[in-house]
């Protein structure tokens, strides 16, 4: 065994990913067909077929096998001989391995019932408006993340280990000083726009059929430049993208008849995050490398598509003759009425459904109750007063209980805590973005209402896509911009462009 | 280890075997994927995700383990003490252990690879009429058949050991029996139903919206008892039904506009094949007895479901109406002109184009030629003259060509030498399950006419779906019929049938 060489032991590596790659792919098609139809009554025994292929996997990323080849293949001779590809994916799985086999196997089995009790537990809480009865396993799910913080290890702040796994190299100073800045400019502007009359958007409530808003989903995801050759769309009751592999990456949307909206940027923000997984490098198939690197940087593309370019003023010069050619109920509506009522910013209690501007005061609100739950400077007891207290700080409102407070989130239930903030860095990555791509591409406007998306695709896949994970997000926001994670574009972005439409 | 009790073998065999379905319900799920919708793009990495999986689906059930587990529970004095599931169960994965076992590694892999060029070159040959180039691929699938029944072993005729494999116990003797009975009646038959004047049924090519057609397909689903909690209906080129788990039993259908047909008996085919599955005892679900128990017997409940009762008058007398409602353009065509439409009887080239009289005929050209191939009686080269001579001889028509010949099938590209019986098999079958079933409930056919299916599902289910595999095909028969399987129902059934229809 000592005797093999380091390709051989590379080439040992490579084939034990790749037969991961397709457990997860496996994986990936079951949830798919879990959310898009599987019957109801073939759950139960599909859950096993998902534990069985889970355990497998989960078996192969900590065999004593893979340990030992990532063992060698870090060695500093044996990796400096190793390509850039192998090295970046040597690091991952290293990560990943050492994160894996820190917890103790019998103690992750029990954190996992317990995060689908809690998550079972949340479902009926939430619409009785019951945190009383969620709250001891919400306190449990709170101790194991904190005591997987204590066996992974962390640096400055205890938070930031959560960051990492959501958003690697993310950090709760660097997290403090960029919502700092975004905060500074977020509250009065939505003080200032909360003042001015309200938009009259009754008209986005007229009843579009189905079948319509299913015709310009898929009108607009072309458009986009989304591959239906590698790709399909169907109706789910959450939208949702899932990256099988380039070839095959798949988007949901959710048709409401009287909210065409809905349907509408779901389906943009949906086929951003597709946008990014189809343009993968194909070098990378196979490779724990084949996808986007991060799901702050994931959220970028979502964000810049659907918000930054699908709510901007040039997509609708280019397609409201369109959305009005399939959707004969808007024939009336003038453009820059449709403009605004898609751009409206209200203060509101439900984060899912918060507009572009206030949806940032959504997110920072969690992570500073995450960040104080997990440095013990908060407990699960005091977590809807302390919620309730930052809504009407940030936001001016008030939840009037806690299903449309505290409760509205399936997140911590299972556990994510430190995944809310890739929202928000989603939307700071997006606007730095935008600015170096308008850079690049003295015609983005033009461009953008001509419905020419070929150049904006090419570059975004130059820039992002067709590296995967083979860049870290700092990396791939400095080959984007030159530059660190920078919040003064969003605010930039968003001052212009609302003072503009509120007439501030 | 030569310590462990039964007990404690069975619980790791029955470990085991849970495992390898869960292996095969992914792969089914992967599959039904493919064929209804997944990207094209994706495909190529798809195939090698089912390639993972299926090679540790093969390791596991030929894995060392497996054998020292089945020798054990297979001992006289272990095997007597374990109860009627357990005992069924490991004899039938004894029976596909020793029949993998015996088949060389290498050499199975390389049959594969062989089997899967050979269904490439079909597919180009079919459509160019060209079978030279598909006769050297031909011969090498055929040889290695010879080669598996060498090792495999076999009794009175080598091509028992293939029948076996889809008919468990089936053998050349009963088959030659039960078709040269079924011959001599069919032959005069369909030659008498020939030389009467050709109906009119140029209605039926009157044009159906794809969507008149789905709702009809779901309707009628509905209403013969299919559950839709257990299952979804989607549309493919060519229908099929998947049995993943008791609770998730899906069926596809193929939607032609201008013959309506296709899909209303397809949907019915398959739904039959669905009605088995998604009744079979949810005791089973989890081993290796929880799905149909041959060929044979699926097919006689698809062809039970699809002419016995589909094509009944009495089905008619109480559907058509809903039919003429659901798809107008048969509005101003009788009951009973449809009636006869959908039972015609015509000589044809098209095996799955047949109707229910010559279907057979079909099926028997091919069983005659694969039992001479499988005992040299018949070489690959000489194939479509023996082909168009049988075609001659017992249709009385001869293909112009190999496409509308020999070529037609997939089954022989693939290696499915011992299939085809089953379909025959299933008719007989079907047959005489009907006439335990009218014994059985005498309100049969008021039944039918009344859409009351509840105690005919009911009775299907006690007597055959409940059982999955825990019964042999023969055994099935018996507890429905009290005897082995006899033709005469069939001939019965059809001489009635049809004389009435064509006034013989």
């Amino acid at each position: 065994m000592r005797m093999a060489t380091i390709e051989q032991r590379l080439a040992e590596y490579l084939e034990l990913t790749k037969k991961m790659k397709s457990y997860e792919e496996a994986l990936g098609v079951l949830y798919w067909d879990m959310r898009t139809g599987a019957p109801r009554k073939g759950l139960e025994t599909r859950a096993e077929v998902i534990g069985v292929l889970s355990t497998e996997l989960f078996k192969l990323s900590t065999s004593d096998r893979m340990g030992e080849l990532l063992a060698a293949l870090t060695e500093p001779a044996a990796f400096e001989s190793l390509s850039r590809l192998h090295r970046r994916s040597v690091t991952e799985s290293k990560k990943d391995y050492d994160r894996s086999k820190k917890i103790p196997p019998e103690m992750y089995q029990k954190y996992v019932v317990l995060a689908s009790q809690a998550e079972s537990v949340w479902e009926e809480a939430k619409p009785n408006n019951d945190f009383a009865t969620f709250r001891p396993y919400l306190e449990q799910v709170v101790d194991y993340q904190k005591q997987f913080i204590e066996l992974w290890g962390y640096g400055e702040n205890k938070y930031d280990t959560l960051l990492d796994a959501y958003e690697p190299g993310m950090t709760v100073t660097k997290l403090d000083a960029v919502f700092g800045a975004l905060r500074e400019t977020l509250v009065p502007l939505v003080a200032a726009i909360a003042a001015k009359p309200a938009l009259d958007t009754a008209f986005m409530n007229r009843k579009v059929p189905t079948e319509q808003q299913r015709a310009f989903s898929e009108f607009i995801l072309k458009e986009i430049g989304y591959d239906f050759a590698a790709g399909r769309l169907d109706p789910t009751t959450h939208p949702f993208a899932t990256g099988l592999n380039p070839g095959d990456v798949r988007v949901t949307t959710r048709y409401i008849e009287d909210d065409v909206k809905n349907s509408l940027f779901s389906t943009i923000h949906e086929g951003g995050h597709a946008l990014y997984e189809q343009n993968v490098s194909p070098a990378l198939i196979g490779t724990n490398l084949c996808t986007g690197t991060s799901m702050g940087i994931h959220e970028s593309q979502s964000r810049l598509w659907e918000n930054m370019i699908g709510r901007s003023r040039p997509f609708w010069e280019r397609y409201y003759g369109d959305f009005q050619r399939i959707v004969p109920a808007f024939a009336d509506v003038p453009m820059e009425d449709f403009y605004r009522a898609v751009n409206e910013v209200k203060p509101s209690l439900i984060r899912t459904e918060a507009d572009e501007l206030t949806y940032n005061l959504h997110i920072m609100i969690r992570y500073e109750l995450e960040k104080r739950l997990m440095n013990d400077e908060l407990q699960v007891a005091d977590l809807p007063e302390a919620w309730n207290a930052m809504y009407k700080e940030y936001l001016g409102i008030e939840p009037p209980n806690d299903e449309l407070g505290v409760l509205q989130d399936v997140h911590w239930s299972g556990g994510g805590f430190g995944y809310f903030p890739s929202y928000s860095l989603g939307n700071m990555y997006a606007a730095q973005m935008m600015d170096a791509m308008r850079a690049a591409l003295p015609t983005f406007d033009a461009d953008v209402a001509a419905g020419r998306f070929d150049p904006i695709k090419a570059w975004l896949t130059e820039k992002i896509y067709t590296h995967g994970k083979l860049l870290t997000p700092s990396e791939v926001i400095r080959n984007v911009a030159g530059a660190e994670l920078d919040p003064t574009y969003l605010t930039t972005y968003l001052e212009a462009k609302y003072k503009e439409i509120y007439a501030l």
